[in-house]
């Protein structure tokens, strides 16, 4: 670990590759000989254009996107795509089905009534949200205009492990909290869209994958906010207007760093040896650790788990002694408790294995 | 000038004070002592909250914001304020005036009509927006909503020099392009917002200055998106969502840089003298330099100017040779042609020295 850098457990902003940080930390004040920093550049320049279009170019080649889909940069993350989706992609239907099984799923089928009619196809919240039903116990509905999936959910530790099939309706996918963590199937998804500040970069811009048939505006409603509106972001390259250029910049450099260790399957291979370490260390306390979602519903990326039980004031003790060994936000989200890891592309195996060494440390020291 | 570095009078994103850039640079890895990079931190981390506070609390020092004003922070610039004012300020009135002095007050104007009618106190697109009419000539609506103006037109170079007076119909305002360069009446307006890519820091985000009446939701649409609600993001502290963490903390070392120098009067001057300088040189060049714009209307942010009444291959000429005076982005807009100069905070009064030494000998060579 560098000097001074501490073990980030964050749920988002978190943790990102050093050698990314060092890069921008080079170039910020005069970006290879440009004579100034990416965040003065005009993103009308050649030298932004450029750092725009490679990043793109990255995100096609890396995600295997289809040559035929839309690449969308937007600002406002994925609580204004709750909004875009529905305003781009209702046309002429009156509903859609949600597959809520967390609290981003939730929000997201909350912000369709808006609009239109969003359909609960399942709804864990009753089981605390630490399931995903089985395809059996979806209800889907033929003539919905898409159906919504949160594909992972960070408060709640939930990840679908494959991809929702629901025949010929459109599938769209928020994956803010697990894209670029392994590969996907984006031909399977008419929409997937992810804020970039968990696994790609920091906060402030969303990726969005289009398949065609939403890129011409046919299914735009007449009130979306140009801002909002697929048609337009994906015409003018996701310049229309000024976009968040230095975000960009730094997830470009974030995706030139994925290539060279090895892309999607590199991510993938280190975030079930990160997973699997801690779930195992928590199943193998013979309680003392608990965490409470099914084991098939499980997340790579964020871990919570109970101490005791939920011993609160244990909880409070392990999140003090854990910074001590520079093991920091490690709290659960402020609306369960308890304490939760998450272990996006940032965090690398060896931060995971200083947590599992300190939980068996303090379960000897505190099982009594 | 710092080694390798240019003078970059690009429209926006733009310079930046060096100070700044270098302090962003210094802190990149490990912020005070935090053993993370800001882009790493948890939004809702008391460090970040801190960062956020102190950010908040400069602006209102700064631009000495009303107490019972909200201070707004949020993504997608302008363009997305363009439609969140009307969604938010409409309320049970069905219309709003413009005044439209500029492409993006035309911008403004046209969003509103998707959710009511954006009715045009004022239109200099005839003139090819280079005046700002008098108040006599305006035709204001006492029934309309608010009447949106904007402060500043990039393009265009036309920018007010005074608050209009528009009685009791509440005032709204787009300053993005001149914001933090001189003090402004917060007061006056029900509602200011204002990209901070111009003079405050990089893309990706906006400030709202917002009166009490307009905060409490009660003129919200219902189609208003979560995202763009006033209500939601004031209530919330600007953190309904993850905010753009990092580029409000660098806007944060701006205000901070800001308050160092003098405020909002130090840059108003540094403003009066660069553009003093440079229209003095354009309208003593005897017609060799001309800017469209009438003289009471014209903009210390953005100066453009033609070169023997527009001769295309004399202009390319001046941008190429001012690159090897280490003087760039000097190209007008794409819509109008010519040159622009744009002279934000970021812009030394050297680099504008620099600029019209240049511009004397590139006349002197050429007048022929």
């Amino acid at each position: 670990m560098a000097d001074g850098r501490v073990y980030n457990f964050s749920a988002g902003p978190s943790a990102m590759p050093l050698e990314v940080l060092e890069e921008v930390q080079r170039e910020m004040v005069n970006y290879k000989g440009s004579g100034m920093s990416v965040m003065e550049m005009s993103h009308r320049s050649k030298e932004f254009m450029a750092i725009a279009a490679e990043a793109e170019k990255n995100l096609r080649d890396i995600f295997a996107v289809p040559s035929d889909y839309k690449v969308l940069m937007l600002q406002g993350g994925a609580t204004l795509q709750f909004s875009s989706v529905v305003l781009n992609m209702l046309g002429s239907k009156s509903k859609a089905d949600y597959l809520v099984t967390g609290q981003w799923g939730e929000k997201a089928h909350k912000e369709c009534n808006k609009y239109g009619t969003g359909q609960l196809a399942c709804n864990t919240k009753s089981s605390k949200f630490t399931t995903i039903p089985a395809k059996a116990e979806w209800k889907l509905d033929p003539e919905a205009a898409f159906v919504h999936y949160c594909a992972n959910e960070t408060v709640n530790g939930v990840e679908f492990s494959y991809t929702p099939d629901v025949g010929s309706v459109p599938l769209v996918a928020d994956m803010s909290s697990n894209f670029c963590s392994k590969p996907i199937e984006v031909g399977k998804h008419a929409y997937i869209y992810a804020g970039i500040q968990k696994n790609l970069g920091p906060a402030g811009m969303a990726v969005g994958f289009l398949r065609p048939d939403f890129a011409d505006g046919s299914k735009e409603m007449k009130i979306c906010p140009t801002y909002c509106s697929f048609k337009t972001t994906g015409d003018n390259g996701s310049m229309y207007n000024t976009p968040a250029c230095f975000t960009l910049y730094v997830m470009g450099e974030y995706l030139k760093y994925t290539k060279k260790v090895g892309g999607l399957s590199y991510w993938a291979e280190q975030s079930d040896k990160k997973s699997g370490l801690l779930y195992g260390t928590i199943d193998g306390s013979d309680g003392f650790y608990q965490c409470p979602v099914e084991k098939s519903a499980r997340s790579r990326m964020n871990v919570p788990f109970t101490i005791k039980g939920g011993d609160e004031a244990l909880e409070k003790k392990f999140l003090d002694e854990a910074k001590k060994h520079k093991l920091y936000t490690l709290a659960g989200h402020r609306s369960v408790g308890g304490c939760r890891a998450s272990l996006y592309n940032g965090m690398p195996l060896e931060g995971v294995a200083a947590l599992t060494d300190f939980m068996k440390s303090f379960m000897d020291e505190n099982r009594k």
